[in-house]
């Protein structure tokens, strides 16, 4: 048993297995993978990493998973504390390259010393199942109660007060699904309305959007095959990257570290049909001075907050319908330039756009 | 202007001069020079730079200097922005090779942009001065009121509780020293007293203590120029120590990543006479395997903390007077060994010392 | 100049005229006046007073004013101080009564020491007419920037996370109406998504609903008249109640004290039409042993505040938008008995409503 | 079950047993005790009182409980709930008339409804020798764990953040004695860091200290007996001396109520041989405007905390040593006198003193 000082949930009591998981080289990378990637950019003191996320989510689904004992097998909270272990370095960044991290963490439980310590116990068939658990994976589960509250304190922003005692109290698993009890509604409220004000001020920052962007770039410039980076840390990324033959390469990552970002030329939240001509033309013009960020809408499914008598959380909370209506309100879409080239570059898209 | 969002003291606000600094190279390098080294190996969500405590360190002198400004001059407080930027990779640490940062601090501000920025308002000989201010540099300032509380925001560790405003709003400065007056003792004792707390707990917890004595020695075999880790950040670093040509200096970076920590063999507050001779004794049996590590005694000196009406802090608090007499009561030195020769390192260490 | 130390935002400054409105015995009263009136029997912890709560609209009204020099004249600071004055023993809870308290601080600012003080230097037409400033009252302004952060605290409920820093550095009064910069617009946000989390897990909550209106028969029954209550404190009403000569007061306050409190019979958001013929039902057959509570719907109009640009907020907020047209959603009536005549009230209920 | 929010511990969740205590009359009493008196005066917001700290010390006694189930009895925390019954109105001030609560709260346990419950499952003798019991009174105790967060949570005083969990997960009690462990230390030696602390700046604020000596002597002008004040609230108490026939009692509650404070003609920490002579001597010369204050020196004698290898705390932290030395550091003592009479009594107590 080994006892680690959290600046969220106090102590963190980690029984002997998940202490052996937490020993792992591939577990102790999580140390350099940076929680937020480059919103420190934005906000200077986001610097917190997957490692004690990891360890929070692992603590608060064992607290739901102890409220729950007849219907949630112990193994929940060291799926828990694994969910993240194939993050690439900064975090959800180069997911736009390489695809969800999620894949990344299967393949990594399947290799090195944690295939062998999960193995000890569990079928890893059983085991990948397990990140599936509503409690792991949902839309109220043990990440995102952890990763908002946790974001919030690191950043300094106020929009991550959730009440994790009074939801958690208040949470049965029924064997499928987790059900909120009518104590714990208003709670489950906050942490939805929580994640709607996070998502605009925090996680889409316009300048931590232009940095990934930046260094999305560089990385595919560079080349970095999936196998590689699956298993890097930040380290090994910027060091390659400043290293690296390739001019535009190290151009771009000196930007990032010095903080000279491209500038917004387009940034709107009117949807674009010609998103790969325009990208195709912005690099045959401008090469790497210019960056075409088209995301994805986020999702906002509230798929699976289901209340005690069975509705949805969304039918008893018309707040929580109204974030499910408005999921689309914050997207944008931008092109950035380098600041020397950003007329000839808001020319040129204005000729495009016709 | 500019607003920046720091988690401690919530919206810091950058004057024009300030963030012409702040926006310079050297001065972002500090994003990449964590706050307090390897202490993440026992704190593992003290992740927190040298680019926010600078950041928090303006911000209070800028406060202090508004308070007093018959006798304070405004660059005071960007002296305090730029305190440490000559901080070496992971702080403190490898000042044990290569003397204190504030020499490196004072060189850096010679050179690069920062130069011309300082230049442009300032001359170097009069902004050096301003590093030794008393509101940059004493016992109560505004270096140490940020750190103590950031320090334990970070760690989590409940022993930062600093009542700042009431501090500051009792500091008056004579043109000499900072006097504080009588409602703010309480507050200014409470900072000492959370420093006399932290430094057992953080500053000098064995595991920091033992990541760093290996980080140490993986520097000094690879041999690095004072020069060259100057102006390295700890991505430059590490990657050079990942890629060395000597294997002791890659097996002990990977040692630290994996945390797999060298283990205590002696670990006491005796005194010790013959270091170097113990010292180089386990070097030619050990290699890198075996480290002595016998920090200096910490200072506690409170030499310039006085009391309105003239008399030292001390003299009118017995708490900080039983600060001063015990500051020696959490000094440690020891010798750390690799796991596997614990055994034999315990045996020559007591052979040595007979 | 004098500081009093403040639970919410620290270190409260008094000028000398705000010093000498404190000190008047009218505003000392306001020590003894709690500012959530019976909610304590829900939340235990929920004692602070108006006294605390004026003091801090005080001061975040003079941050906006300092902030605004140019269009804001200072004695707003004042008239926020003092906007309360005329509260009534437990707040709101008399308001049923007596109507609002608004009409009573008006009369109060006419009369005894304040009167004189203000007097010095203000016009009391003046002086009232800035108790309708809109950093006094509007739907941001210091009155619930204040109450909502501090109701939050106290009772410990989790809802109350504003970030009041980032949200007065961004009003701006334009001579008019308060305009919400930008930066502002996701603090204001979670302002009134506070207040609406509040009203139903805090202001509304049933405990306090039962003993308001068990507190209301009470004073009802004991006739005092309006102009004894308006200078009366809670200590004032509560020995009066006791002391009463009529059996059903003395059994009323006792059953208060001792947290007997009646059981809801009826319970709901359907509205009914015949409230005033099922009231005077049931004082027939039951006395002061069934009440009946029918409150009016709760306003959230939203009709000032507006946004950089002149837009209002609900326009570029589509939260804020749902949150005007969700406003019923927690509002309910409700019929109480003593818990030994419930059945008989419930029958009662049942027949009448057909 | 039950479950009661505080603002300190978050949700309480109390048991059939601790509900039916909490359901008498009176424990509900407490509700209307307030914790820290009349300093309130110096500290607004300071108006928790004894019923939701007496939840707190129930709540930390059985977590100390639970984490020694082998020896100590779950009906400790019983008395831990209710080991401050018998306070009387303004906690500690009249108890310089009437002795110390705890006779009270003995007499109390053998009356009215709390007596019957309590009987239902302890003898009496069994349950009052629980009152002494090491976890609910001693040195390091729920009771001043509980109290010391929560007076700095309510007054908005910074030295009050003690580790709580840390302590109690170190806390372990061998049959005789609490003993702390090796990880427990820092937090202990931090809770009387916080006690020495919240002495003279809350507990013994001058403010506090003058109108409790004339709220003393009010109530010692009324000649209430002790066996009335027993059960009184601190409604029965004020509405008492306002309704007082005696115009000097009047005038002092009045006078409290209005805060128009004696004035310190005397305050001093050299001790004072003829107090009953000088106390005579003002009240024959000035009745009751002027007041002795000469409280007892304070207890710091650290007599049960005990470190695992069985020395006393103070032998193994240097700063908890020079606390119990240093104990007397913040005694005062007292004359305090009307406003209008301050210059004649200063000339009577100077000529007293010669």
């Amino acid at each position: 048993m080994k006892v680690i000082r959290d600046a969220i949930h106090g102590d963190i009591v980690l029984d002997e297995f998940a202490l052996r998981i937490v020993d792992t080289p591939e577990f102790q990378r999580l140390r350099r993978i940076t929680q937020l990637g480059l919103a420190y950019l934005a906000y200077p003191s986001a610097r917190h990493t997957r490692f004690e996320h990891s360890l929070g989510t692992f603590w608060l689904a064992k607290k739901i998973a102890e409220n729950n004992r007849d219907t949630v097998e112990g193994a929940v909270a060291y799926a828990a504390l694994l969910h993240d272990l194939g993050h690439y370095p900064f975090s959800h960044t180069l997911e736009a390259l390489y695809g969800s991290h999620e894949e990344n963490t299967r393949r990594a439980l399947k290799e090195g010393e944690i295939r062998d310590v999960i193995g000890e116990r569990y079928s890893l068939k059983e085991f990948l199942s397990l990140l599936k658990h509503p409690i792991v994976s949902g839309d109220i589960d043990a990440d995102r109660m952890d990763y908002l509250v946790r974001d919030a304190y690191y950043t300094g922003v106020a929009y991550g007060l959730v009440d994790l005692d009074r939801l958690i109290r208040n949470l049965r698993y029924d064997g499928e699904k987790l059900i909120i009890g009518q104590k714990g509604i208003m709670a489950a409220q906050s942490l939805l309305l929580a994640r709607s004000m996070m998502y605009p001020t925090v996680y889409q920052h316009h300048v931590s959007r232009i940095a990934s962007a930046m260094l999305i770039k560089a990385v595919e410039l560079e080349r970095i095959r999936e196998k590689e980076v699956a298993t890097m840390d930040e380290v090994d990324l910027i060091a390659r990257l400043r290293g690296s033959e390739r001019d535009e390469v190290r151009e771009l990552v000196k930007a990032i570290d010095d903080r000279r970002l491209y500038k917004r030329i387009v940034y709107t939240n009117e949807e674009f049909k010609n998103v790969e001509e325009l990208k195709k033309a912005l690099e045959d013009e401008f090469n790497h001075l210019a960056i075409l960020d088209y995301p994805p809408k986020p999702k906002f499914e509230e798929k699976n907050a289901f209340v005690e008598g069975g509705q949805r959380l969304s039918n008893v909370s018309p707040l929580v319908r109204s974030l499910v209506e408005l999921k689309d309100t914050h997207w944008r879409w931008g092109v950035y330039a380098r600041e020397d080239v950003r007329e000839e570059v808001r020319q040129f898209v204005m000729d495009f756009l016709g």
